[in-house]
Formats: structure tokens, C-alpha cells, sequence
């Protein structure tokens, strides 16, 4: 068993009380505060430790000698600090919780229900808004320093961005009318840790000259050492001086500074990824983390003449079993690459997520025509949709909470043209339940479904991914939306044998006479068959149904797969507004039906909770037992009435 | 009555057949092109006068003597040429049919069914793009390029763009990938007219440094006078010679060049606004105009020694009479300055469009609550997104078709801080129908209707529009958004004495028990009712129901709605996919109904068309006419059965 460690609350308040020269004892505090980072998303399970480490020496000084009241969180003249990207969460809850401004307990429950999510979310003390999707961080800086003006309020705000984050739109659109504005009170400061993601920022999509670039927009710019304590203050200091205008400060850090393995500088000339963006490492690697942190902490306190670091330790919770589970990201790859092998005509477009997206295969195998486009998901679809116009077929790629959102004019605008676009949203739905709201995807059918000729569909086990691309590629002329589930699903039904797509037709997985259920996908059907197995011992019959198709069905089919039975239920791995249920219902009523049929919504009803995988289904009742427990009281209110 | 003049088909080609120097030449032909964008204009009865005009020198010399092959549309190795900014399309059209790539006939059709769209569509000749988003350009242009590069086809891409437009964070964000991909097939040319719709564009937004900032991301930028065919014959000549860079001509110009007293410049220092950007000009101003432009023309062509032109002349059609017609915006201006004097929170925010949102009054009014973006819709909610955080309740302003879409993301984020912004989004559905489909809002509601905690409400006259704003600012806790049409409206019904706004709710605007119909708004509303009144005649009871809340129903209130009632009819002013009426249907499925009820979803079906109002509607069958057809049909068949 892996034992985590953590440096505890009296420890943390020992090395806030010496009497050292400031830069001394922010060094101290920052490396406590990387092996209380490290021991939240260790005992998390994920989270982002490469950028949440290039980060906290700027993070430890600026809440420990640079911010004015940050212990009164919305002190009328107290500064404002957040962080833009919003994945260096963990690092700023770790000050937080060493300057005694977060309730130390919660440094057990990152990405926990109930606990501190794994993006900033304003229910969580002294996090002034949500970020974890990117490039809004000037933009709303700029909305709190004019609310601020307006009510004669001092104080500044600060801003803490990344640098692959700057490949944003909305970044530049922020700028000039922040400079225009003669917003001094912003200091926005650049992670400029040079790998976003997995990858280096100059190979996925160079920032060219920064500096000369962010002058040119009359911003006020200075450079610095990120990691150099000394020189973060000296350049604050001459920040803080120049008063008309919005200043940014290019920090030069290290991504996973402070362990020297994950250092980003550490990766070798033939390293294709870094491997410390997302997720926890190994038990083997974390345990010579720990020990390098320990040893330079206590190097640090030795120079103090202060007494070694005293530790706590506690295992690491078990990490969950995925031998069997089912994978629809690797089975999209293999699809994808079966697909470009016949069809020249396709290319794949990605969003600086090509690793969690599938595409290093194809990247690998077909180069030339694969095109990495950044953080820029409005400039990928609209390059795509230019590629189909002259006779490509693109395929764009990015998570699913952030293209269609971000790029929703975009893919209509594409769509306008009746040219075929296909578009792959990966970590759809509401798990992983780590990350939070800001990556819990439970809207993108609803804001996809009336783009005009699209399918959209999401397949329930690795055998569909492949079926479903198919479909897309050479059977639906219009474009098209491949939603896929990222996590490892367990799935407990099988498609019957010589199954094919038949369009807006799917398959029963359970056969049963009192209630109908509708659903979709690998994480939601699995707890529908549990619970229809459950139901079935209680004498309660459930037809559990997987419809691939989101927004389309065939009404013969729908017809005869609803039987004379009078309850119908639809159940969504999304929010019920615009869901596939709601498509549904409403096909149903144009059905004309006879009797006293009930169409009854299951889904995400509220903002999705963060949380374990098993914390978030069943907060939402969408877990195998809740929703046993849910349609047995469906059926017995019918049988009521 | 009103006489409109243009230049005949073999007028245009004797100016063509001119043995002249070049410039000349071109120069003649653009004076043509204005009279045939302002005929073209004058006839259609609106359209974009201003940037037409200005950019009309620089097409004409791109088409008469820089692009390659523009003649065969899709040449292998032909130049690609398109707007960004689109609203040009007029003059665009004008040159296309001066070189007789477009059936001169067209010319009698601009903005009319089956005739010249708004903005460009690509099932027009020559138009390679669907434009009329901004921002969209460059990244369409790369994709162009990149596709040719995989096709081994040369062959330059230019691309116009507007000023105001680069406001735009999309502009922004595909600049420095092309420099970083050395596309050097780019030309961009900005037609800097310097005014923004309606106003300087360094009042609303300025630009700041442009040319600086353009060279600081990698391109390679010249600038010269974009009315002066040499300076224009010399920069691109220029240009050509670097191959390596991507190229961008800022071309200085004049909006609404070629008129005296249309050109910016004319502009007097206490003028607020600018007149002619879009709309067509008064009788009186036509006159002066089209002289003007004549006696310019037969001065060039009296210098070149040829004879003076001959015009054809034709009657204007008659403009419809609005007198009695009911206008949302000039209510909503009034509701929001009457709410705004009581609520010292209500802060306004626009995206270049305070004279279409209607907020000229509150800007006069209320000034320091007013915060005018530029075309920046993401910075805009997310500002506003922040104030609300920090206290104020911010409403936001822009177009039904930009703001729901391009700022989904941003609406969402701010939606998960639980605050409450209001979002009113005007021009909103099927109408106006000259400006294409890139400005018909028909997914709006689709986009925004699973945003948490947000009601939608369109209201359906002119004192609704008052208990709309009142209940979304006092009674409802969450985040809402106001959709308005702005095209004047005859509307023939009243709301009862003493009508208030219940949550949830509407209110029959007819009688009968055969069909009952929920709508909402003031387009689509009329002709339901007007096709109900046809309908009493012919024996066939229709219940026509206002409900202004369009993804909120309170259940009580819809089954009594219902009655006993049958056939259940939802209409949308909106796409059907994701409007109104599939959420109605779908709460109808949930009612559990018995007998044989059906739910029939009349809507927008098909990508809207382009053309007068009228024939809008009746093309998509949404008119009183075919609405009272269709409703018949729907009635038989049921009788039938």
C-alpha cells in the first residue's frame, strides 16, 4: 500500500511564523505547499500538478507579501487575485490552506463531493469566479475593476494566465479595450511555463514574440524569473508603479517545477509528451517526489536554523480496477485509422488535446494531414469548414465542453454551407466528476441538435465507436457529432450478434413490459441494466433501449419499440433540457398515441456536482441503485393512479 | 413616385471594352458599380450602402486586373477572393455583374427570394464562403490555402475585411498560426473606413497601434489609400513579391465614398451617428445620389473621350406602410430607462449596436452604466459576468444570431456562478429576410434554453415587452434572456385588461376547441391568428395561445390549456429543432395524456431563406395563408383517421 504524505496545519503555521527575510520564507512555504499539492491529487486520484508547480512560487508570494486583505475575501479595497486557466486549482487551494484562509481538513478532499473542486468555483472560499475553460481571465478582471470603479472602490486585481492559454481568441479580444480603458488596476501574470498540455507551446502553436506582441496592444510588459523570489518582487514592485495603464508580467517558470523528474526541462530530446500535465503519478514516482521535496524543505529550514519538517502520513485510498473496462477513446483511434486508411479525402484537426483525443496514431501514421491547431477551437472548425469546401472532409477534435460551446457560430456557419464537417467531442457527459462543471459536458447535444443536417450520436461500448464513424463517414451526407464517454466504462451488455447502425434506430439490451427506457452511451447504460436486472428479481419488467442517435429517430421504429407500454422513460447523460429525452418526448407526442402513456425524464437536472465517479451518479441519481429505487416508485405511482 | 436608375448590362461592357490605362479604367467601372449597389439597395429597400461604397474601388481593381482567373469559379489555380465582413456583398454583387460573371438579371433581386442574398452565400457564383459573422476570414482563407497546399493547386487567397471587425477575438486568434504556417497564398485587405455600423470605430472600440500589432504576430503589413488605383496597383504589386509571410493592406478609405454627403468624412463633430450603413437612403437623398455618381461617371468617361452613359430607369417599388405597427425595441428602450431609474444595479453593455439594441437612450441617460464592448460578444458577457459577481445586474445587448451563439460559452460560465445577467438579444427569428441566413436568429432559443436557471421570454407586442423586462430584473431569481424582434410588426390582437405576467404562463388570443396553438411574438403570432379567424369561417375552432416563456411552462396552467382538446399545434418562429414547441411537446408527454392526443411542431424547417418578409414566410409556409392551409389539413386528417 502507497503511503501519501502531507505537511500538517501546525507545521504549516511554524514555517508562516519564522523570522526570515521574505524571499527565504516563501521559498519554504511554496515547497510545503508542492507536497501538500502533490498529496491532494495523489489522494484525488488526477489533477493537474505540472502547472499547479510552475505556478506556486508566484502563488506563495503573492499571497504571502504582495496582495493587499486577501484574508477577507471581497474586502471592499482588498485585491482580487484568480487564476485564468484555473487547473493550477490544487497549488492555490495548498497557500490557501498554508495561510490558514481554507479549513486545513479540506486538503483530503480535492475532487471529492463536497470538497474543493478541480477547477475554481466561487463556492469555494476566496475563488472569485470560475475559470478551467480558458481565455475569459482579462475580460472579467476587467468587468470586477469596473464594477469596482462604479462603486469607488480600491484595490487591484490580478490575474494569473498560462501561456498555451494565449493561443485563446478571447485573450486578444480582451486586450485592447483593457488598454483603452487605461486599466491600471490589472496586473495579469503569464505561467509561461512553455508546454501546454502535454506538448511544447512552440510546437503545437508558437506565441511568436510575446512581448513585442502584448506591447503593440499598449499594455504595460515586464519579464522575470517565475521561480526566482527576489526578482518577482523587484518586478511587482516597478509593476505597481506604473498606474495608466494594464500591466503583464511574463513569468518565466518551469512546468512541474520543484521535483526534478517532472520538470519540464527534464524531458529528453526524443520525449514526445510530458507526462505531468493531468492525472497522479505513479506510486514508484510519487514516492521519489516526495523525497526530493522533503529533502529540499528541510534544506531550506536547516539554512533557517529551523527544526526539520514533521510530515503526516496516511495511505492512499485505493485506486479503481479497470481490467475489462471498455475504452471508446482508443477504440475511436483504431476506427479513425481504418477510416483515413480508405478515404483520402479525410483530415484530422485537433485542439492541443491530440493525446486525450485519439489522434497520435493518426498524427503518427498520416502527418501530412493532420493540422494541431492550439487552443483556438473557433479557428480549427472554421479552417475545417474551408477544407470541406474544397473537397476535404475534416474531422475537428476537441473535449466536448469546450468546441461546441466555444466555436458554436463557428459549426453553424459551416453548416450554412451544407458542406460535411465532422466534429469529435470527447470527455463528453458528466464523468470524469474530478475536473468540475467547466469540463462536465452536459449541454453539447442540446446546442449541436438543431445545427441544420446534423447526426449526432454516441455509441455504448468500443464495437459502436467504430460503427458510429462509419455512419458519419460514408452513410449520413450531412456533418456530423461522434460524442464520446473518456472514462474506462464497465459495460454489462452486449450488442446482438451481426448488429449493425440502422439510421435513427437503435437495440433493446433488456426486454421487459412495464416501463420503456431510452438511453445512450457507456456510462448511463450500464447503471439502466443494472437496475432493469434489479428490477426484473421485484417482478418489474424494464426494456432498456440504447439509442445511438441523439437527434434523429426513426418513428416506425420508435412506434414499435414502445409497444402498448404506457411508461416510457428517457434517460440522459446530459442536462434533461435539450437532451436526447426531450427529443424524444417530443416525438412521441407527435406519435398520436392511445391510452395513457407517461414519458417520464431522468438526467442532470443541476449543475453538475465534482466528486468522485461514483460520488457524481449518485448525487445526480443516475447510478444503477438510485435509479432502480426511482423507476419502481415510477411504476407504483402508476399503478396508483 | 420614386424613379431608380442603373446601368445597363451593354453600358457596362462598352466600359469594359474602354482602351484606357488601367486605373482608369477601373476607375470608371467602380463609379458604374455604385450606381448599380445603390439601385440595387434602393429596390431591395435596405442593405449596406456604406461599406459597399467604400470598399467598391479596391474590388473592382481586384477584379478587373489583380485576381487570376476569377472568371471560372474553382480554378485549380485560380485566385480565391471573399469578404469577411460580408456586408459588402452589394458592391461585391455589383462587380461580379459588371464583368459578366453574374446574369445581369440578378441585379433586379438583391434581397429578394431566389435572388441575391444579404450576405454571401455560396449557392451565388463566385461567393466561396458563407460570411456575415465577422471574424471568420483568415481562418476560412488558411483552411483554403491548406487544402490547396494537400491539392499540390497554387493560386493566392485575398480576403476583405472590415475595420470594426477586428475587434472580433477570432481575428485575433488565427493571425499568428497562419504567420507560424508562412502562408504567404494570404492577402488580407482591411477596408478601414474608420466607422463601425454606426459610429467611429475609435468611439467605440479603437484599435489602437494597428499596424504594429498586425507586424508584431509575424505578417508582413503595407498601407496605402484604398481609393487610389495606383497606390493600390503599386502596394499589391508589392505584396506579391513576398512569398514567405502572410500579408495584410490596411487600405485607407472612406465609408460611403463616391457620395458627398455619404462619406464619413462629411460627418459633422456633433453628428452622432452615421446614416448610411445599413438601410436604404429617403427618395430625396437617392436623388442627390445617383446625380452625384452620374455626373462623376460622364466626367471620367468625357476625360477618356467616350460618350456619357446611358441609364435605364425603372419605378421603386412601393415600401410597405408600418403606420400602427407595433416596434419591441423602442418599447424596450423605455422599459429598461423606467427600470434603470429604480434599480442603481443595472448596468448596460453593448457590442456595437446601441442604435439597433436601443440603448442611444440609456446611453444619454444614464452614462457611466453604460459600457460599450465593440464587436467582442465573448468579452462582453464575461465583463458582465464579473460585474454581476461583484454586485451589479448586468444586460447585455447585442444581435439574437451573434451573442446566444458566439458567447455560449461565456453565458455558461457566468450561469454556473449563479448570478443573475440578462441577456436581451434583438433581431431575433425568421425576420427581417433580406439579410440572409447568418442574420436569422433561429437557434437562439435551442442554445440557451439548457443554460441553468435561465427563462427565456419573447414577448408578442409592445406592452410585453415592459412585463418581460419587469419580471426577468424583479421576479425571476436566475440569469434570463429577452428576445426581441425588431422588424416593425401589425399586430392584431390585445392582451386582456389587467394582463400580467405569470411564471410559466400565457394567454388565449382566440377561441375554439378543434386545435389549440401555442406561439409567442409578434411575427408569428398575427398570421396564427389571422389563419384562426379564416378557419372560424370555414366552421374550425382554433385556440391561439400567447406563451412568451419559452422554456418554462407551469404544468397546471398547460393541461388546462389543453382541455379535451386533440390536436395540440406548436409554433416557432425558430428552428423546430430546439424550439419552443419541442420543449411543449415534450412537457405534454410528461403530462401523461389519454385518448389520441397529437402534438404537430410548425416551424422553421430548412436553412432560412432570403427575401422580402413576405415572401419569407410564405416560402417557409409560415405565413397566415398556409398556416390556416396547414391547420385545415391537420384538422381533416385527423377526422379522417
Amino acid at each position: 500500500m502507497t503511503t501519501l504524505s502531507y505537511v500538517p496545519d501546525d507545521e504549516l503555521r511554524r514555517a508562516r511564523a519564522l523570522q526570515l527575510p521574505a524571499t527565504e520564507r516563501a521559498a519554504i512555504i511554496a515547497t510545503l505547499c508542492r507536497i501538500n499539492t502533490l498529496y491532494m491529487i495523489m489522494r484525488a486520484g488526477s489533477g493537474h500538478l505540472g502547472t499547479s508547480f510552475s505556478s506556486l512560487d508566484l502563488l506563495s508570494w503573492l499571497f504571502l507579501e504582495e496582495l493587499e486583505h486577501p484574508e477577507v475575501s471581497g474586502h471592499a479595497d482588498g485585491d482580487i487575485f484568480f487564476s485564468s486557466k484555473g487547473h493550477d486549482a490544487p497549488g492555490k487551494y495548498a497557500v490557501l490552506i498554508a495561510l490558514g484562509l481554507l479549513d486545513f481538513e479540506l486538503i483530503h478532499s480535492l475532487r471529492r463531493l463536497g470538497g474543493l473542486p478541480g477547477h475554481p468555483d466561487v463556492g469555494t472560499p476566496h475563488m472569485h469566479t470560475n475559470t478551467g475553460s480558458l481565455g475569459m481571465g482579462i475580460s472579467k478582471a476587467r468587468g470586477m475593476a469596473r464594477a469596482r470603479r462604479l462603486l469607488g472602490r480600491a484595490g487591484r486585481i490580478v490575474v494569473l494566465t498560462g501561456d498555451g492559454e494565449l493561443q485563446e481568441g478571447q485573450f486578444w479580444e480582451s486586450l485592447q479595450p483593457t488598454a483603452n480603458g487605461g486599466f491600471g488596476e490589472l496586473t495579469v501574470i503569464v505561467d509561461h511555463n512553455k508546454i501546454q498540455s502535454d506538448i511544447w507551446v512552440e510546437q503545437v502553436s508558437s506565441l511568436g514574440d510575446l512581448e513585442a506582441k502584448l506591447r503593440a496592444f499598449g499594455w504595460h510588459v515586464a519579464r522575470c524569473d517565475g521561480h526566482d523570489f527576489a526578482a518577482i518582487e523587484r518586478t511587482l514592485a516597478e509593476l505597481k508603479a506604473v498606474a495608466d495603464k494594464p500591466k503583464l508580467l511574463i513569468a518565466d517558470t518551469v512546468k512541474g517545477k520543484g521535483v526534478s523528474f517532472m520538470e519540464g526541462t527534464a524531458l529528453q530530446p526524443d520525449d514526445r509528451l510530458y507526462r505531468f500535465h493531468s492525472g497522479a503519478p505513479t506510486p514508484a514516482l510519487y514516492a521519489r517526489s516526495v523525497e526530493e521535496l522533503l529533502a529540499h524543505a528541510n534544506a531550506l529550514l536547516a539554512a533557517a536554523g529551523a527544526a526539520p519538517l514533521r510530515v503526516e502520513e496516511t495511505p492512499c485510498p485505493e485506486r479503481p480496477v479497470l481490467d475489462g473496462m471498455q475504452r471508446m477513446v482508443p477504440a475511436y483511434s483504431q476506427a479513425l485509422l481504418a477510416q483515413a486508411a480508405r478515404n483520402s479525402r479525410i483530415v484530422a484537426l485537433d485542439a492541443d488535446l491530440a493525446l486525450d483525443t485519439g489522434l497520435l496514431p493518426f498524427e503518427e501514421r498520416f502527418p501530412e494531414r493532420f493540422v494541431e491547431c492550439g487552443i483556438a477551437e473557433q479557428d480549427m472548425v472554421s479552417q475545417a469548414g474551408a477544407m470541406a469546401l474544397q473537397g476535404f472532409l475534416p474531422i475537428c477534435h476537441s473535449f466536448a465542453c469546450f468546441m461546441p460551446p466555444r466555436a458554436n457560430e463557428q459549426i453553424y456557419n459551416n453548416a450554412t454551407e451544407r458542406t460535411k464537417v465532422i466534429y469529435v467531442g470527447s470527455l463528453a457527459g458528466l464523468l470524469p466528476g474530478g475536473p468540475g462543471h467547466s469540463h462536465q459536458s452536459v449541454r453539447d447535444i442540446d446546442i449541436l441538435a438543431a445545427m441544420p443536417g446534423m447526426a449526432l450520436l454516441e455509441p455504448c461500448c468500443e464495437q459502436e465507436v467504430g460503427l458510429a464513424l462509419d455512419f458519419l463517414v460514408d452513410r449520413h451526407a450531412g456533418p456530423g457529432y461522434l460524442r464520446l464517454v473518456s472514462i474506462p466504462c464497465a459495460v454489462n451488455y452486449a450488442l446482438p450478434a451481426g448488429y449493425a447502425l440502422e439510421d435513427g434506430r437503435g437495440v433493446a439490451l433488456t426486454q421487459g413490459e412495464d416501463v420503456v427506457l431510452f438511453g445512450y452511451g457507456p456510462v448511463l447504460l450500464p447503471q439502466a441494466v443494472s437496475a432493469a436486472r434489479t428490477l426484473a428479481e421485484r417482478g418489474v419488467g424494464v426494456k432498456v433501449v440504447n439509442l445511438p442517435f441523439l437527434n434523429r429517430v426513426d418513428q416506425g421504429w420508435l412506434h414499435a419499440m414502445l409497444g402498448d407500454c404506457q411508461l416510457i422513460v428517457t434517460l440522459d447523460n446530459h442536462y434533461v433540457a435539450g437532451g436526447q429525452g426531450e427529443f424524444l418526448a417530443a416525438q412521441i407526442a407527435q406519435l398520436g398515441l392511445t391510452g395513457e402513456r407517461r414519458v417520464i425524464a431522468l438526467g442532470v437536472r443541476e449543475i453538475p456536482f465534482c466528486g468522485s465517479n461514483d460520488e457524481v451518479l449518485r448525487a445526480h441519481r443516475l447510478d444503477a441503485a438510485s435509479l432502480a429505487q426511482e423507476l419502481h416508485a415510477i411504476v407504483e405511482r402508476s399503478a396508483r393512479v
